[in-house]
């Protein structure tokens, strides 16, 4: 009789080997980190005693489950925005939260968090990409999980790094301290083609194959990336990769929703494995992977949750069922991907996707323990047929639920025993997690609270406060304009035509002004669009001051090119309600007595006003300065013969009649 | 003060009313079968006294959730078989058992298992079809749970009814028996357009429009329905149903996949509801509901899990989240369907789609009491953030799980306390359902034991044994066709030409012969296909006897139009390997001596055998008569100048060369 640590006893082994042996009424013995022995209950209970002898009548005992993709620490971040656009979601909520809170700690704390929850769903190995990866590398080796754990490399400044170069060494290091661990991997993760350059892409390649580690990355996840790649650098987001040499590292590629049978060529080709993510995929409609023609070519496909900010949650029964009921339909084909297959993407196919399949993955003698045992005479999964042996796997995907796992092994060691989690102290977390909760939606609020602090929390745009001396008029039969452009002490600098349309979003914080996204179509010589600029700002509604009773001084507090589209700030700032405002607008940029001063002839076109509207502007910066120019500018209304009924002090918004 | 039966007390009150009110620290009274307060904790504090206060603090209160569509007694059928095509899994499997195994016992052991798994999913009511209803309406209210129970009718014989006329006086009945039930409403369900014809459909209306009983259906959930629909009717679906004035009912319409803008329309201007079941659509292949458009078009829709034999449990957070993160990638719009519009559909829409917007679906005064209470602090759905109100919302649909659901009222009455079900005995009806699913299992795998039931158990296909004498030699020079043809004792009948494509399954239990798919395309005077026709054989591989040691007597235990594709007979059969034969055959009916004998002249095509055979056939019915056919058949082989060394006794099959 041979002395084990663990004997798993009486319940359904799942193997996962390359037989899909199944042995019911089955056993597991368990002797350090190894599984040494898989068999019938009856043949191990003559071959083995145990220091622990744990009974699963009823249940299955399966591989623990490999989550392919994640992001870890943003657990902290879970729930923080939803339902968004990806740029919004990213540009206006995740990026600003990272760059202010994601620390050590924050990675640390939010690693042993997502470990709790991924080992209370039965996974034991999982594939990450973050900042601070040697800390997600500490919390997880303390969880006891294993990880294929790697650090981002991105062109921007980052959480954790100023340049890429400080990414890189970072990297290097991460890898030289870690190598030999005999849980964690980790690896270089250049966060996607159109966040690097081929040159950080190339060096993160040579780090990769030199040191061995695998390398991760975000490849053709959505098809607004495909588009960009073939228009900008005229090669598919694969194509790309492979002109780099991506593939002479092992390389992890998660998403993959938008390649062709060329591309999963030239993948499979590269030994590249995938990360397909259906609810990540799904939630942020980027599309459905083809994952039945990826499986047709032989790729090694494993499943990821991808991270809990945009999931929500890091659970791998969700993601199994949704791989295998999703691929049937865009399969057109019930039969594509059936349970079996679904479960071994969880468990032998993800572990070789995450290049550990000599160690885990499967309930075989050799391989580390990593091992779940999960309930099987639960009410949502009865009955039982045995009519036909894979009715197990239907039981598991279609109807298995993470809470129906009881306990959890990770390299021979017990880190769930009847769902109490061993290696982590879930209350305590809990508590820390909730008190950088309130940090956070307290930075968040604040953030809010102006929409000032809201356009800077974008983080591209400037800010630049301006001041503009203005009259408006309407332009009746009377006026002259003539006079005014040909007066000697008229200069004429350039007249442009264009198209303005504005749109003013309306907050229901009225103090704050509004924000107006601006779009000029610059109108050539025969009428056509020469280029279109946009510019976002934000006015005060109320005048700083007037001057003569009818010249306005404003401010804009904040001006700046647009650089997203219309629909991102109309997302990202959610208006109870919208105005648009488009003129047809001719102005000279001319000097009067030797000031810039801007005259605007307008056409208000939609919602239509009659007739036409003149306008004199001019930039300021200092109250002197602002009285001396109403009073030119007031001298100027004089040349045009403007009489003072005509003289108009509200805005075009504002003129249109009340509906 | 007044006094009620309970008060719960301190949860985040989730109202779903019209304004969606989120109360913090929130409270409900209940009192009888109502919901008489609805507020937060101080205030209801300061007017009610309680028979129980239920703590609910850290908890989310929400209506009960409404299950759509679904077919509750088949839990006994779950996981039976999976991963099929629709026709597959249906008429090799489903139906079957069902013919075998449907009674009211069945219905009511089955809905009392599905009552538990659904109040444990924070169910309160639902919508469903199936047989006997009256006896799921037993277990339904025994239970405490409310539903919209529809009686199947179809224009075949069901399990419960001989005929269509017993269906519906079967459903009248029901209908007068039940219609005044506190919790049971009584529903006419014509099964679908495909299972019924005009006339019942209009009889069904009648009845529904009659005794105001809601009407439940099937409509345009597979492709294949639409085409099917198109090409018989020259209608869509929807449009065959307005020309049966199928709206004149109450109609709740399953599925809806295969639905355009028009019949969106039409459903709705119809006032139509629509029961949406994303798990079942995927699962099966049948594609993805516009949603989306459904709801701009203000369709009332709620969420269904369908039958727990194709889904393969009843849990609505999982059909909740789906519906939610589906519809985006299907609108490519991350924005489509936000969380709370999904759980909108899972509350108070999904009551008005089963016509009880009135008394349920929400939290407000006057309901009824059918309410669940969840966890809020589970480490899968921290950390809150207070920032975006509908955070709460994401929370419960993006990371809230059935297993999170810890009590639950309906009609005031608590179901489920602490996970304890109070209404149900659920370990008495896990036994009594093991034990069922033994004895299904046993039928079966008794069924699949021999080839011959498993091609009984499809059902359509009638058992006809069929023996036959036959010859076959090599069609060598020295033959002489028009010896036999212009013999004074030959007429001849008729001669055709046709092509025959045989696939042969081959099962590994090679006693029990082999089945082959036969297709016929006969060939007309111009070399153009004139018909085709498709039968299936089980053919024995030994021979029953030999005669003058070259002519055989083979048994064709089963011979019978093929009314199934190839496809679906591939999928039932799940043969081991397949062998395709293709030939050209000249085919001759005559009479030699007055019997009727079939001489064929083929070139196998496929795989290629070189030159061209001859048969001699003939049916026979005893032993005495095949004696004397096979001296027939000797007789010929002398006229056509055969030499028994060209004569052949193996089929093409066995001719080939091994390879």
């Amino acid at each position: 009789m041979q002395h084990v640590d663990y004997l798993l006893n009486g319940g359904m082994v799942v193997t996962m080997n390359h037989q899909f042996d199944l042995i019911p009424d089955g056993a597991v013995a368990i002797q350090g980190t190894d599984i040494v022995a898989v068999g019938t209950r009856e043949a191990l209970a003559e071959q083995f005693t145990a220091d622990e002898v744990i009974d699963c009548t009823g249940k299955f005992v399966l591989p623990g489950l490999v989550n392919a993709h994640t992001h870890v620490p943003m657990t902290l971040l879970r729930g923080l925005a939803d339902d968004l656009r990806l740029d919004v979601w990213l540009l206006g909520y995740v990026m600003p939260a990272e760059r202010a809170f994601v620390t050590p700690e924050f990675c640390r704390l939010g690693t042993s968090l997502a470990c709790a929850e991924m080992i209370r769903s039965g996974i034991t190995s999982f594939a990450d990409m973050y900042y601070f990866e040697e800390e997600i590398a500490k919390s997880t080796s303390e969880a006891g999980m294993r990880g294929v754990l790697g650090q981002s490399i991105l062109k921007f400044p980052s959480p954790d790094a100023e340049t890429y170069e400080d990414s890189l060494s970072r990297t290097r290091h991460f890898i030289e301290n870690w190598k030999d661990h005999p849980l964690i991997t980790p690896a270089v993760a250049p966060h996607a083609p159109y966040s690097n350059t081929d040159e950080i892409l190339r060096e993160c390649v040579d780090l990769a194959v030199e040191t061995g580690a695998p390398l991760l990355i975000h490849l053709a996840e959505t098809k607004h990336e495909l588009e960009n790649s073939l228009e900008n650098i005229g090669m598919s987001v694969i194509q790309h990769m492979q002109s780099v040499d991506l593939f002479r590292a092992r390389v992890l590629a998660a998403h993959c929703v938008h390649i062709n049978q060329t591309e999963i060529r030239l993948l499979s080709q590269g030994e590249a494995t995938v990360a397909h993510c259906p609810t990540s995929n799904l939630k942020l409609a980027s599309g459905i992977a083809p994952v039945t023609q990826m499986l047709k070519s032989e790729l090694t496909v494993g499943i990821g949750t991808d991270g809990p900010a945009s999931n929500n949650d890091l659970d791998m029964f969700e993601e199994i069922r949704l791989a295998a009921i999703l691929a049937k339909t865009d399969a057109n084909d019930p039969t594509a991907l059936p349970a079996r297959q679904a479960l071994l993407m969880a468990t032998r196919q993800g572990a070789e996707a995450l290049f550990m399949g000599d160690i885990t993955g499967s309930l075989e003698v050799g391989k580390r323990a990593d091992l779940l045992v999960m309930e099987g005479q639960t009410l949502h999964s009865l009955p039982h047929f045995s009519r036909d042996p894979s009715a197990v796997y239907s039981q598991i995907v279609y109807a298995g639920h993470s809470a129906d796992v009881r306990h959890v092994f990770c390299n021979g060691k017990l880190l769930m025993r009847d769902r109490d989690l061993l290696t982590i102290d879930e209350d305590n977390l809990l508590q820390q997690a909730r008190a950088l909760a309130q940090e956070i939606d307290v930075f968040m609020k604040r953030r809010e609270e102006s929409l000032l602090s809201r356009l800077l929390a974008i983080g591209e745009l400037e800010r630049s406060e301006s001041f503009e001396v203005q009259a408006k008029a309407v332009f009746s039969d009377g006026v002259n304009l003539d006079a005014l452009l040909k007066h000697p002490e008229t200069q004429i600098i350039k007249t442009i035509h264009y198209k303005q349309y504005d749109t003013y979003f309306e907050i229901s914080d009225a103090d704050e002004g509004r924000v107006r996204y601006r779009e000029d179509a610059l109108i050539g010589a025969k009428g056509q669009v020469q280029s279109v600029r946009a510019r976002l700002t934000l006015t005060e509604t109320d005048r700083e001051r007037e001057f003569h009773s009818t010249i306005l001084l404003s401010r804009s507090r904040f001006i700046a090119e647009a650089t997203q589209s219309l629909r991102f700030y109309r997302e990202y700032f959610r208006p109870q309600s919208e105005r648009e405002l488009e003129k047809d607008r001719l102005r000279w940029h001319i000097h009067f007595r030797g000031e810039l001063f801007y005259i605007n002839v307008d056409r208000v076109i939609h919602p239509a006003l009659p007739g036409q509207y003149i306008e004199i502007k001019s930039r300021t910066w200092s109250a002197s300065d602002a009285e001396y120019k109403a009073d030119l500018i007031h001298e100027m209304l004089g040349i045009l013969g403007i009489q003072p009924q005509d003289m108009i002090t509200e805005g075009y918004l504002e003129m249109q009649p009340a509906n």
